[in-house]
C-alpha cells in the first residue's frame, strides 16, 4: 500500500460530513435511517453542536440527508445504490477501425446549439467560472509582462506555468520537474500529439469502453485502430482483462482515463493503477493517461494517477485547466516521460506554441493560491449538483433505469431499458429544447444504444428538473409505444 | 488582366515616393544619380515643395536616397540590384521523404536562446507590437463578454471574428462569407489540418524550394513526401515547371506561399496565380495557400492570393494574425473551400477550439480600424529596416554575395560564396552572440549549404549593424582559410 498524501485542507465539519457520507455510501446508514441527534453526535465526536449542524447542513445540501420537522435528520429515501449501476461492457475481441466521426458531428454540436437546456455539455457553466479572479490575473500579467504577453511562448512553454504545473504534481502523489512538462492547446492537443509520438497509422490503441467520443474521433482521424477493454462503472479498466487482451493482440499504446472516465465517472483504485503500470512496463507499452478530471473528486483526497507509479517514463500524462479553471483558455499540458523530445517537436510542428497571455494568466492564477480555493468550491458544487440530478433521474426515469454514481467529474451515464433507442430519444427531447448525448457515440462498435450521457454542469434549477422530467416521460412513452 | 482593387489610402507624398522608388528599382535612376531638385519636381508634378520634401524624407528613411550637404539628394550608391539575387533552385525529379526535423531542432531553438542579437526570428519584435491597443481590446471584450470570454468558442470560431476575417478578404480581392472560415491556433495548425484533410501518409506534396522549415517538419511528421519545385527569387514558383512535374508525378496537393515566400520574399504576379489555379483545377489538385505574409507588402497595393481566383473550392487558404498583430495570440484561420466540413471536424479533434478571449480581442482590434492603421506602420517599418539591413549586408559581406530584394515579409535570403559552409558560419557567429539560420533547413534535399536567412524584424541598431559586420568578417575568414 502506498501512503496517501492529503493536501486539501479539510475543516472539522467537512471531515465529519465526509465520514457520514462514507457510511451512507457503504450502506451502513441506509435510506430512511434516522441520523444521530445533533446533541448525541456532538458528545460522541467531542465537537461543538454548531460543528455538527454545519456537517448536517452540508450533507443536506448534497442531497444525502433531509430534515423532517420535529423529528430530526434522516438519510434520504430516493437513493438507489451501486446494484443499480449500468453493466460493464465486454472486451471486444479484435482491434477495429473507428468510424464515429460523422455520427459525432451529426449528434453533438447541432443539438447543443439548438437546445435551451443543454445537458450535453461536460465543462463548467458560466456560474462556476472564476471570472473575477481570472480577470485579475490577466490584468496583473498584462501589467507585468507588457509586450511579452503577445510574443511567442515557444514549447515547452511559459517557465512560470511549467513551475506551477510541476508544483501541482504533489496533489497526485508525483514529483514532476518543470522540464518534464510541455504546454499544449488543451488536453485534446496533448492526447493527439502523444498518440502521434507513440503510434502510427494502422496501429492499435487499447481504450476503455465506453470512452469519450473526442478520443475516438482523434484515433479515427489518425487512421489507428482501437481495442475496447471491459470497464467497470466503479473501478474502471479490468487489469486482468487488459492483460489477456494484450497477450492476444499487439497494442501500440493504451489511452485511459483512470480517474473519472467520461462518461462512466469510474475511478480505478490506486493499487490497481500500480498493477496496470507494472503490467504495461513489462511489455514496454506506453500509457497515455488522460487525467483532466483527476482534480474534480468527491472523496476525501485526490486519487493518484498512473504517472505517480511510472518508473520507466512510459506514462504520458495529459491534462488541462479546461475543466478546473476555464475551457476557453485552451491551456493544457503533458508530461510525456521518455517521449518528451518527440512530443515537444510535434507540438511545435502542430501549432508552434500555446497562447502566451493565457499561459501567463493561468500561472498567475495558480501561483496565488486561487486554484486550490476555486477547486474546493467547484468540487462541492459538482458533488451537490450530481446528487440532485441523480435523484431527479431516479424519480422521473422509467423503472429499470440504471445510473452511475460518479466519484468525480461532471457526467452521469444512464442505461435505459433495452427498448429505448437513445438516438431517437435525443431527437425527441431536442424538439422540446433539451440536449443530451446518445450512448452510441462513446464506442467504436456503436454499442450502448439504450444509454445516454447527462452532464450536471448546470445548476439544478427548476428548468433542469423539468427537462429531466420530460426526458423521463419521453423514455416512458417509447417503452409504451414499443409494446 | 484582373482589375486591381487598391484599398490602402495612399497620401500624395507617398504616391510620389513610390513612383520614384519604382524608378530606382527599375534602375531608371541608378546608384549615384542626382535626384531632381525639390523645386523642379514640385513644378513638374504640380505639388507643393513641402510634399516633395516629405517624399524625399520618406525615401531617405527607407535608405534609397541620401542628402549630401549643399548638393541635394542622390540615389544611394551601396545598392546592388536583381542581377545579384540568389539563383533559382532546380525542381527535384523524384518525390522524397523529408528528414529535416532533427536538423531543425538542432539549429533553430538553441541558437536563438543563446544569442544576444537574434537575426533568426521572423516575427514582430516587441517594439512593433500594438501592445497598448491590444490591451484596450482585451479590456473591452472582458467587460463586454464577461464569463463568455472563458468558455469554449467551438469551431468554426467566434462569430464576430469570422465576420471580421471575411471583411478583410476585400483586401486581397476576395469575397469570403463568414461561414467559409474556420479559426485555428495559428497558421501552422491551419496548414497541418488542411494537409490532413487533402492527403494521407505516403502521399506527395509539391512545395517551393526553398521553403519554410516548419512546413517541412509538418510534412515529415505526417509521413508525406515532398516534390520540390523550382522557385524564382522574384516571381516564385515556375508554373510551367510545376505543370511538367505534376504530369510526371502524382501529387496529392500543393503547399505554396505565393506572397513573400519564407525565405525568398518572392511574390508571384497575380496573372501567374490565375494560371496556377486554373492548372491545378484542371487536374483537381488542391492548393494549400499559406498567405500569412500577404498583408506585409512593400509595393503600392496588396498582392492578390490564389484563393481570389478559385472557382472550384480547391484552394485552402491559410493565414493568421501572428505576423501582422502578435504571434502570442495564436489566432489563425483557414478558408478551406470544398474541404470545409472535414477541416472543421479535424480542428475539433486536434485541439477542440482556439482560445476564446484571444479570438474576441482580435475581432475587436479588427473591428475598430486598429488593424489597418497598425499594418500601415508595420509595413513602413519593415520596408525601412529591410533596406538598411540589405545595405549593411552588401557593405560587410564577402564579394560575390547574392541577396534577395524581398517585396514583402521580414526575411532576407543570402547566397554566400560556395566555399562558405552556413552551418559552420552559424556556429561561429553564435559564439559571438549572434543567431542566424543556415540554408539547409529550408529544403528536404539539404541544399543551400552556402545560404543563410536573416530576419530584419529587429530595429536596425548599432548592435545589429555590428552583428552583420561580424557575420561578414567570419564569412570572409572562412573564404581565406578555405584557400
Amino acid at each position: 500500500m502506498e501512503d496517501e498524501i492529503v493536501l486539501t485542507k479539510v475543516t472539522l465539519f467537512e471531515k465529519i460530513a465526509l465520514s457520514i457520507q462514507r457510511l451512507i455510501d457503504n450502506e451502513v446508514l441506509k435510506p430512511g435511517d434516522k441520523m444521530p441527534s445533533v446533541r448525541s453526535l456532538s458528545l460522541e465526536q467531542k465537537v461543538s453542536m454548531s460543528t455538527v449542524f454545519q456537517a448536517y447542513y452540508l450533507l443536506e445540501k448534497k442531497g444525502l440527508i433531509e430534515a423532517r420537522p420535529r423529528s430530526g435528520y434522516y438519510v434520504r429515501k430516493s437513493f438507489k445504490r451501486n446494484s443499480q449501476e449500468p453493466s460493464a461492457t465486454a472486451t471486444w475481441k479484435m482491434p477495429i477501425n473507428v468510424r464515429v466521426d460523422s455520427l459525432v458531428s451529426d449528434f453533438v454540436k447541432p443539438h447543443a446549439k439548438a437546445s435551451v437546456v443543454d445537458l450535453s455539455i461536460a465543462g463548467p457553466s458560466v456560474e462556476l467560472l472564476p471570472v473575477a479572479k481570472l480577470n485579475k490575473s490577466i490584468q496583473a500579467v498584462l501589467r507585468e509582462h507588457k509586450g511579452k504577453s503577445f510574443q511567442y511562448a515557444f514549447p515547452p512553454g511559459d517557465e512560470n506555468l511549467l513551475r506551477q504545473i510541476a508544483r501541482l504534481s504533489l496533489h497526485w502523489g508525483g514529483s514532476l520537474a518543470k522540464d518534464e512538462i510541455i504546454v499544449t492547446n488543451g488536453c485534446m492537443e496533448a492526447i493527439n500529439i502523444c498518440l502521434r509520438a507513440v503510434a502510427k497509422q494502422g496501429d492499435t490503441i487499447a481504450i476503455e469502453s465506453p470512452t469519450y467520443y473526442g478520443v475516438l474521433q482523434t484515433i479515427e482521424s489518425l487512421g489507428m485502430k482501437v481495442l475496447e477493454i471491459t470497464t467497470n462503472p466503479d473501478t474502471g479498466i479490468d487489469v486482468d482483462e487488459l492483460e489477456k487482451a494484450i497477450i492476444k493482440t499487439k497494442v501500440a499504446a493504451c489511452l485511459f482515463t483512470l480517474n473519472f472516465n467520461n462518461p462512466l465517472g469510474s475511478c480505478m483504485p490506486d493499487s490497481e493503477k500500480k498493477r496496470l503500470v507494472e503490467l504495461l512496463a513489462k511489455r514496454e507499452i506506453p500509457l497515455i493517461e488522460d487525467d483532466i478530471l483527476g482534480d474534480i473528486y468527491f472523496g476525501k483526497s485526490r486519487p493518484k494517477n498512473a504517472k505517480s507509479f511510472d518508473k520507466h517514463g512510459l506514462v504520458l500524462l495529459c491534462s488541462s485547466f479546461s475543466k478546473t479553471v476555464a475551457p476557453g483558455l485552451r491551456v493544457g499540458w503533458t508530461a510525456p516521460g521518455r517521449f518528451k523530445e518527440k512530443v515537444e517537436r510535434l507540438k511545435f510542428m502542430t501549432s508552434i506554441a500555446a497562447p502566451t497571455l493565457m499561459q501567463q494568466a493561468v500561472a498567475h492564477f495558480l501561483e496565488n493560491g486561487r486554484y486550490d480555493n476555486h477547486l474546493k468550491a467547484l468540487r462541492l458544487a459538482y458533488h451537490i449538483q450530481m446528487r440532485k440530478y441523480r435523484e431527479a433521474i431516479f424519480k422521473y426515469f422509467p423503472e429499470g433505469t440504471k445510473v452511475t454514481d460518479p466519484q468525480g467529474g461532471h457526467v452521469i451515464w444512464i442505461e435505459l431499458p433495452h427498448k429505448v433507442n437513445a438516438i431517437e430519444l435525443q431527437d425527441i427531447v431536442l424538439r422540446q429544447g433539451i440536449a443530451i448525448l446518445p450512448g452510441s457515440i462513446f464506442s467504436a462498435k456503436k454499442r450502448h444504444e439504450n444509454y445516454i450521457r447527462i452532464g450536471y454542469c448546470n445548476q439544478f434549477t427548476p428548468e433542469v428538473e423539468n427537462a429531466l422530467l420530460i426526458i423521463g416521460k419521453c423514455a416512458n412513452n417509447m417503452l409504451i409505444e414499443g409494446n
